[in-house]
C-alpha cells in the first residue's frame, strides 16, 4: 500500500464516501462517471472531487469520466481496505451493542472481532459468535488477534483509563464516542465521534 | 445572533469542539487562554485555531491569549446555543435508546423532545419523560414543539422515507446515523454520519 504523506485528514475522510459510491456503481454495471454526476450524487462540489481524487493520479478518461472499478480499487488500497481490519470494542452499553450488531451485517472490510467490558455482569454475554471479555483479557486478545483498531463506548469518566489500556496493548487507531477528549502519544491516531458536538455544529444551520 | 456567510463547513464542525474547551476553562475560573496552549490541549495546531477564531472577530488580548467567558459567549450565539434547539429523534432501536439515555444527562442546549418510531411494538414505550410516538404523529408534534432538527436512527432502507417525513412536517436540519446517503432539497441540511465510513477513513492511519 503506497502512502501518500500529508493528505489533509478532511479529504481522507471523504475517500471512504467516494468508494461506497463507486462500489454501488460497479454493482449496477456502471463502467464510467463524471464528476458532474458524483457531485450531483453525493452532495458534493464536483471541483472539490476533481481535486481529492487527482492527489491519488489520473483516472479520468477525458470526456467519458473516471473508470469506476479502477478507481474502486485505488481507492480500496489507498485506505488499505483491501485485507480485513479486526476491531476491539470497549464498553457494551446501548451504543456498543448498537455499533456490533451495525457492523456484523456491514459488508465493509472493517470488522468487530473482540468485545470487552468493565461491568462482570456483562462479561461472557454473547452478542452473534462473539463473548464479551473482561478488560483484564485485552492485552491478550489484541495480540493474539493482531488488532490495531479500537473503539471506546465507555463512559466519558472512564474514556481515558480504557484508551490508555488500549494504547498500551498496542492500539495505533481509536475512535472514541464517549463525550470526552481523549489525550494519547504522537505515534496513536486517536479520533474523538462526540454526537453532542454534530449537534451543536449543526444548530449553526438552523 | 448574527450569520458569517461561507464559512466553511469544517470550520463550524470545530466551533463546538472549541465552544465545550471553553466552558470547561470557565468552571476551572481561567480567564485567558493562549492558542498555543489551546492547540496543545485540543490536538489541534495553534495557526489554525487563530485563524478559525479570526473570522468571528478579535477575542486576543496581545501576550495574553483569548479571554475566555467573551470567546465563550460569541461562540454559543454564533452557533444559536443561547436557547434551547429541540430534536426530534425517529428510530428506537439501540442507537436511538443510547443517543436519548446520552441526551438527557448532558448540559448542552441540544436536546430530545420527541421520539418516534414505525414498529407499534416501540410505541408508546418511555424513555424518562418521553413517550415513543408513531410516524403519523411526526407532523404534529414537530409543528406543536416547533422542532426544527431531526436524528435519524432508522435501518437503512427506511432512512429516506422517514427524512422525506421529516422534511415534509417542517425540519431543517437532520444528522443521519443509517448508512445510507439521505437527499433533500436546497434549504435542507443533511449530514450523514455513517460509522463504517469513519473506521474505514481511520484504516487509513494504519
Amino acid at each position: 500500500m503506497t502512502k501518500f504523506h500529508k493528505i489533509p485528514d478532511v479529504v481522507i475522510k471523504r475517500l471512504p464516501v467516494y468508494l461506497r459510491y463507486l462500489q454501488q456503481l460497479v454493482e449496477r454495471d456502471i463502467e464510467t462517471i463524471s464528476s458532474q454526476q458524483m457531485g450531483e450524487d453525493l452532495n458534493l462540489n464536483p471541483a472539490q472531487i476533481r481535486k481529492d481524487l487527482s492527489i491519488f493520479g489520473d483516472f479520468g478518461v477525458k470526456g467519458m469520466g473516471y473508470r469506476v472499478i479502477e478507481l474502486s480499487e485505488k481507492l480500496t488500497g489507498i485506505l488499505g481496505l483491501d485485507k480485513e481490519i479486526p476491531i476491539a470494542l470497549v464498553g457494551m452499553g446501548n451504543l456498543g451493542v448498537a455499533l456490533c450488531q451495525y457492523n456484523r451485517y456491514q459488508s465493509a472490510n472493517t470488522r468487530i472481532v473482540a468485545l470487552f467490558d468493565g461491568h462482570p455482569s456483562k462479561i461472557g454475554e454473547k452478542f452473534g459468535s462473539l463473548e464479551v471479555k473482561s478488560m483484564e483479557e485485552l492485552p491478550a486478545v489484541v495480540k493474539e488477534k493482531k488488532i490495531k483498531m479500537g473503539i471506546i463506548t465507555v463512559p466519558a469518566q472512564a474514556a481515558q483509563n480504557v484508551a490508555d489500556q488500549l494504547i498500551n496493548s498496542g492500539i495505533k487507531v481509536i475512535l472514541n464516542f464517549a463525550p470526552a477528549l481523549i489525550q494519547g502519544p504522537m505515534d496513536v491516531k486517536v479520533q474523538n465521534s462526540d454526537v453532542t458536538t454534530e449537534l451543536q455544529a449543526l444548530a449553526y444551520y438552523l
